[in-house]
């Protein structure tokens, strides 16, 4: 009995090798479906507590204040930064990227705080001297940067960063959305002051929560503020008490994507953190040996400062990048992304991230990729992809096989 | 294969009657679970398209900037407010309960603004004329109020409000959060400046999404803001463009979220919303009928005050709130709300919104009540709460059969 013309929810069946959102799970999508209970039942408030032991886990961290922030990964860069923010401080943000950017412009809303953008260009890491002769003479509250830049498939060393904040006595903030569950990262023995993340992307949990966890030190900053953070729905203090043990009422979460987000958590950690990071390693290095034999160029020209989940590769100068990425979404139904800002139409970036990092992503992708490019007159050697693809997972199983072999993913 | 202790997802079956969430229909799990695609993929940014049109419909309204928030009601409350105003504004906020204080507490940490609160204690609706009172030879940038209090279940007359906001040459801002979809509302009629609500309330849809529709009036406003808003996350002019015809790329929304909302405006819609009121009052009425033969007392004492989808209750002296509460959860999976602040232990809250609205629950959350109260020596007539509310629906049937029933929910 239709009065109304919005028919049925039919989307296209797609497979997302974005920077995000990653391709979840069916054990996901049946945890979504599982009927809700209040936010304040209790059987809720004490599942509450397994997603933060899980989740600390994955961060490794024994942080107290460890929980999902009901927002997309945006929102945990609001939280992080207006929460340890207060009038006049000062900030460094490390600008490689557009999402490196979004924390500056972040900051920069904070009322009577001062930002000091130290920048690289896109595809390559901020130089730590950039950053020392950035903050002479200042005292600067925190140094914050992305581990991961999705916008150009820059990965940064935290240890260096942690060396330089500690030389200014900063904190050190830290945006691991594109890097949690997929790259190597340990909160607490890299001293990370503030982490927060993404579900959707190396999780492979449904978009619209970012993990944050927050040290002892933040803690204590964020409870002797003097004025209070201009964003209620950010404001940490309230929250820690409903993710605490008080579990005091401040908003109402997303019951459905927390119960995804716990399901997702149990994926990774059956998976085991070690052996999801090999496998993201695995499938990216099969990517990259495919993409080059296919005669295309990387990005990021220093193989030791790429995203092993997201990676981004050059559009030749005979292509469109747009016709391209449409008929390989048109006719393969595979989703890749653009570049943004100051790489639009030069680069395109391939997501191997959670579920969607598997072996037969990586050939599929290959292979298809090979047709659309031929069908523009970019000449791909028969099958080069593939073949050079294949190549490295015979190495990789012949020299560590149990570390290539996920638990259920390849 | 499980080297973890995380077990299965394995919740309780509540019947949820509380203020939010509400039970969903099982159409809307279902969507829930469809498999996500991209958030720039071109059938998503078409199908948000659709999402636009229902919440259009919904509020009714021809506004534009009509479009789901990527955040729970709270967030709503923060885009609103935030939106609105400018360092040297004044605003008049009705305080009469838990939300609209909310209101109130995140208006004040705008920067440089100043929010004058008129009070009326919970259960009341604002005067009027201490509005009046409290404008007076001052310029006021907006009234705020909420439309259902759901901390007391108090409901205000918007074409009062909408009066005096004329009066005062000011904005009016209304929190629909626990009324729309569930009580009479019309925001182009009612000339309602921003106008905002919760997904999980009496739309049935997922907890996570605060659904606004803001005028032309707003829009402009918004546009010609000389200072940014100090929430990057909630600052409506980018958003606005994602979910416009540019559909440019800000944060990420939680995809299932829009799935699961796009099902619950479907089965609004399709119900129509006349009989979905009509069904919410009818059920409300039979609900306070049976609770009176019970023997127990309305907080709200003027029924033209009462909010049509949440029913706040005394508590008689010789119980303890929390018990009774307790003991319908544990023994039945009925979880009613307590209150808060200055009512908490003084009233139960009981909540019958979009799918939970329903004959066959206010019959069952009756008797089980029943049951529950004679357990702590509360002399309840035998049956007379369902007796009573049974009664209301026979006068009901009677008088206006075709309004009574609804489309697939009585």
């Amino acid at each position: 009995m239709t009065n109304h013309p919005i028919g049925e929810l039919l989307p296209p069946t797609r497979l997302m090798l974005t920077p995000g959102p990653s391709c979840m799970d069916p054990r996901v999508y049946r945890a979504m479906a599982t009927p809700i209970v209040g936010h304040l039942d209790p059987w809720f408030t004490e599942m509450m507590g397994d997603v933060q032991v899980q989740l600390r886990k994955v961060f490794k961290t024994e942080n107290r204040i460890t929980y999902p922030i009901s927002a997309s990964g945006s929102g945990g860069i609001e939280a992080a930064v207006l929460n340890a923010l207060e009038e006049n401080d000062t900030c460094i943000i490390c600008v490689n990227g557009w999402f490196s950017e979004r924390m500056a412009v972040i900051a920069e809303r904070a009322p009577g705080v001062t930002v000091i953008r130290v920048e690289a260009p896109y595809g390559r890491t901020v130089d730590p001297d950039d950053i020392r002769r950035a903050a002479k003479g200042k005292k600067i509250k925190f140094v914050g940067l992305t581990h991961g830049e999705t916008s150009s498939g820059v990965m940064q060393d935290l240890n260096l960063y942690r060396g330089i904040a500690d030389e200014l006595d900063a904190l050190l903030v830290v945006d691991a959305v594109a890097s949690l569950a997929g790259v190597a990262l340990d909160v607490d023995r890299q001293r990370i002051d503030i982490c927060f993340s993404g579900t959707q992307k190396a999780l492979s949990a449904p978009p619209g929560m970012a993990p944050i966890t927050v040290g002892s030190r933040v803690e204590e900053i964020i409870r002797r503020r003097k004025t209070p953070v201009c964003s209620w729905y950010f404001d940490m203090a309230p929250v820690m008490n409903y993710w605490g043990k008080e579990r005091t009422y401040h908003h109402t979460p997303p019951i459905s994507l927390i119960y995804g987000l716990r399901e997702a958590l149990r994926c990774v950690l059956e998976e085991g953190l070690e052996k999801r990071i090999e496998r993201h390693r695995q499938n990216q290095l099969a990517l990259v040996a495919g993409l080059e034999a296919m005669g295309l160029e990387m990005f990021v020209t220093n193989p030791a400062d790429r995203l092993v989940t997201v990676t981004a590769v050059r559009v030749p100068k005979s292509l469109h990048e747009q016709t391209i990425r449409e008929q390989l979404l048109d006719e393969f139904d595979i989703e890749i992304a653009s570049g943004f800002g100051p790489v639009k139409g030069q680069i395109w970036r391939v997501g191997l991230m959670g579920y969607s990092s598997q072996k037969n992503n990586v050939l599929l992708f290959l292979a298809a990729f090979e047709k659309v490019l031929l069908d523009h007159d970019f000449r791909v050697p028969a099958g080069a992809g593939v073949g050079a693809a294949v190549r490295t997972y015979l190495q990789s199983v012949a020299s560590d096989q149990p570390v290539a072999v996920g638990a259920s993913i390849r």
